[in-house]
């Protein structure tokens, strides 16, 4: 069965292509009003596609936002595993228009790259899935396990319909494992696996000092500026060595053994290449951890923003009543977001000096997500990268959260496997979004072995 | 000559008050255009009065910006001291007016006060020369000095014409003193001379961290945050016992000694009163001084302003490329505000960490200034204030700057007399600003007594 489906593959390159600039040629861009209409075309038209290619059911489900594409083919049976697939079938806005090369709803392949918007963030990586599906289904007339697909069309504005559309369908939704094409490889033929996001626990901090603005000349020399305690609450968080000092805070770390930070350092990571992108001369973090570590496997905690006082042209001489940061903290396992804010607050209204008010307000958070490496589905998904690619993938973790990921350990109870086929040049939320095709056609046969491993998974 | 002109004057006080509210309803707002025939009209009505009462010569004189009125009356001779007589006719905008209990521009007496906009600042104050002069030359048909008033049309905006019209006529307005009542009395009845101004200091620092503004998942962890950074170099310029820790900053501060301690620990200070002012539950300075001595005799720096990265509502993970803070400082003698603008400078650029770059300018400069108190025109002036309020005078020190001491320092190289009349609660530049009448009879008096002094000083 299995490889009646990659022979089919294989042999319908040139249609898949075809398939997924038609796709990409409808601008689906869920943060601009304008294009509700093309949002309700995009969904349409895949939940048409999986239909004629045998699903069993494919519908477009309405949302209190843009609509949810759901199918299913349950034709393997009870005592098989069920794939819950997610993906986005929304884009982000193409602007700025000028710096495109071609037009970014027109789809052009130049070299071995498919360029628009979308091509790999993410109608091109969830494609490899329903091209996989397909697959079998053409060819054998069934599939190996049990799939459900789940595309949503508010991932790129953090939309709030998906948690509750996960929530009221549960049972619908239910599955063993979901698989998620929305992550990256370190580089063109070396293929990974994300087995690690990091949670969030985002804080806002509101210092008063003075009731109102007060004239400098006046009162300056003898009140508490609240810019001045701000900036010691903050540059007290941290020490000179990069170590977050909030009393707690590292309690829950699980620590990375010897054998995690040797997997690890087998993944290419291009520091000159990371300095570059930054525009940073130098690269700065916790003492003791790789650059690859510091962004993707320890907590961290930055200031995303800061303001207070007079802020326009010139010079204004005025001592501030207010000055407020948001302050976000990025969380490992096993760190609770919840533990973590009462510690910053605890601390912040602790170390304030007593001339000023603060108020600590949690604005957002965010669960961090691991999956054992050793993990049946993980070694499934291993076998199957490694198998397209006839290369080992390398183990990552991901410095950023994907909500949906602890939605579905939450609400369904399943882990997920994030086997991306992105590049770090493909220019995701930028002009000149690219997807390099040998790996959307790879990706089409990981998807085909993955669902082959599963179903002999113990 | 002088008991003629005390006479003359403590007989008319009705007609003083009926001109001086006659002034006050002009709305000479220097802010906002549509009152700019206004501001003509009181400039006009302020020269035709001096003209009227006496003057050898009155006129308005055009700047780039409003105009100045100038007048003098030189028949004392060149023996004797001429005195030039500085205030402003414009005022601050009366919003919002819904809070003021009687019209802004419809002068109203209550109690003892006169309740209109600019009646203490600076329109009330200014009268109380206005009609000084007036009494005796109405007396005796002259004066014991010299006498030229410039009474300016730009105060409240900071206006750029006055600098200017003083360097264009300098030789015009050549004096031996100048004499300013644009301050205040510790208590009512307490005349108090002020002999120091704070100089001003005011730099911006830019620091840019990232080239653009980074994911916080993505970069989170290895790249130093521009926030953290100046919020590091704001820290690091005060230590815990509110001392500044700029190198050199405290250098030419001149020390207080004893003797002036002394001095200013006589004048009355309700910290009670300056708390709840403030809206403070506690006040915070620098340790070994009193809270008076921190707000006017001691050097000070404040953060006026801070700002970057995500300010709008929510959160958003930002690793952000830019921050910025107006950071200024007040100046006390000796120190000089360009080589403090170097010391901030060379200090920042210093102690920035390498990983990010910082940019410093100076928005604006101002020389702290000071009049020995045992110089004959402040012992001249104390006496005068002795004679009219039959208490000896304090002498104050203000946290503040009036700019225009400075340009009479440095441009017609004279000292500044400041002699002022109003008081903590006269709300100026709010709602319900008041002149404490007792205070404008006695001002006139004091200014009557300072005249002949100053004619019979060394």
């Amino acid at each position: 069965m299995r490889d009646q489906a990659l022979s089919y593959a294989v042999t319908r390159q040139q249609a898949q292509l075809e398939q997924l600039k038609e796709l990409l040629s409808i601008p689906s861009i869920s943060a601009q009003p304008q294009h509700k209409s093309d949002m309700s075309r995009a969904a349409q038209w895949l939940a048409d596609h999986l239909l004629a290619m045998g699903m069993q059911r494919a519908q477009v489900m309405p949302t209190a936002g843009h609509p949810v594409v759901y199918a299913e083919w349950l034709g393997a049976g009870q005592n098989k595993p069920t794939v819950l697939i997610y993906g986005h079938y929304d884009v982000q806005p193409p602007e700025p228009f000028e710096l495109w090369q071609s037009d970014p709803f027109k789809p052009e392949v130049r070299g071995q790259n498919l360029y628009a918007r979308g091509a790999s963030d993410d109608k091109g990586q969830v494609f490899t899935h329903v091209k996989a599906v397909e697959a079998y289904l053409k060819s054998s007339g069934k599939l190996p396990v049990n799939v459900k697909f789940t595309i949503e069309g508010e991932e790129e504005i953090g939309g709030p319909s998906l948690d509750p559309f996960i929530e009221q369908n549960a049972k619908l939704l239910t599955s063993s494992v979901a698989l998620i094409s929305d992550t990256g490889m370190p580089t063109p033929d070396l293929p990974a696996l994300t087995y690690a996001l990091r949670g969030l626990c985002y804080m806002e901090v509101q210092v008063t000092g003075p009731k109102r603005d007060l004239h400098s000349g006046s009162f300056g020399g003898a009140v508490y500026n609240p810019i001045q305690a701000l900036a010691e609450i903050i540059v007290g968080m941290k020490d000179a060595h990069g170590h977050i000092t909030l009393p707690g805070f590292y309690d829950r770390v699980r620590p990375l053994d010897e054998d995690e930070r040797k997997s690890l350092a087998k993944v290419p990571f291009d520091e000159a290449a990371f300095r570059a992108e930054a525009g940073v001369p130098a690269t700065w973090g916790e003492e003791g951890y790789t650059v690859l570590e510091q962004i993707t496997a320890r907590p961290t905690l930055d200031c995303n923003g800061i303001w207070g006082g007079y802020t326009g042209e010139g010079s204004k001489t005025v001592l501030p009543s207010k000055a407020l940061a948001k302050i976000s903290m990025r969380l490992v396992p096993d760190q609770d977001h919840e533990e973590v804010a009462r510690l910053f607050r605890d601390h912040v209204i602790k170390v304030a000096p007593p001339q000023v008010k603060v108020e600590v307000r949690s604005l957002h958070g965010g669960k961090p997500a691991i999956v054992e490496r050793s993990s049946p589905v993980i070694r499934a998904a291993a076998t199957a990268l490694e198998r397209a690619f006839n290369r080992r993938p390398v183990f990552v973790r991901e410095g950023g959260s994907i909500p949906v990921v602890s939605t579905f350990k939450s609400v369904l109870g399943i882990p997920t496997v994030l086997m991306g086929f992105g590049l770090s040049d493909d220019n995701l939320h930028s002009p000149n979004e690219k997807f390099y095709l040998p790996n959307f056609y790879r990706g089409i046969q990981a998807s085909i072995h993955f669902l082959d491993e599963l179903a002999q998974a113990p």
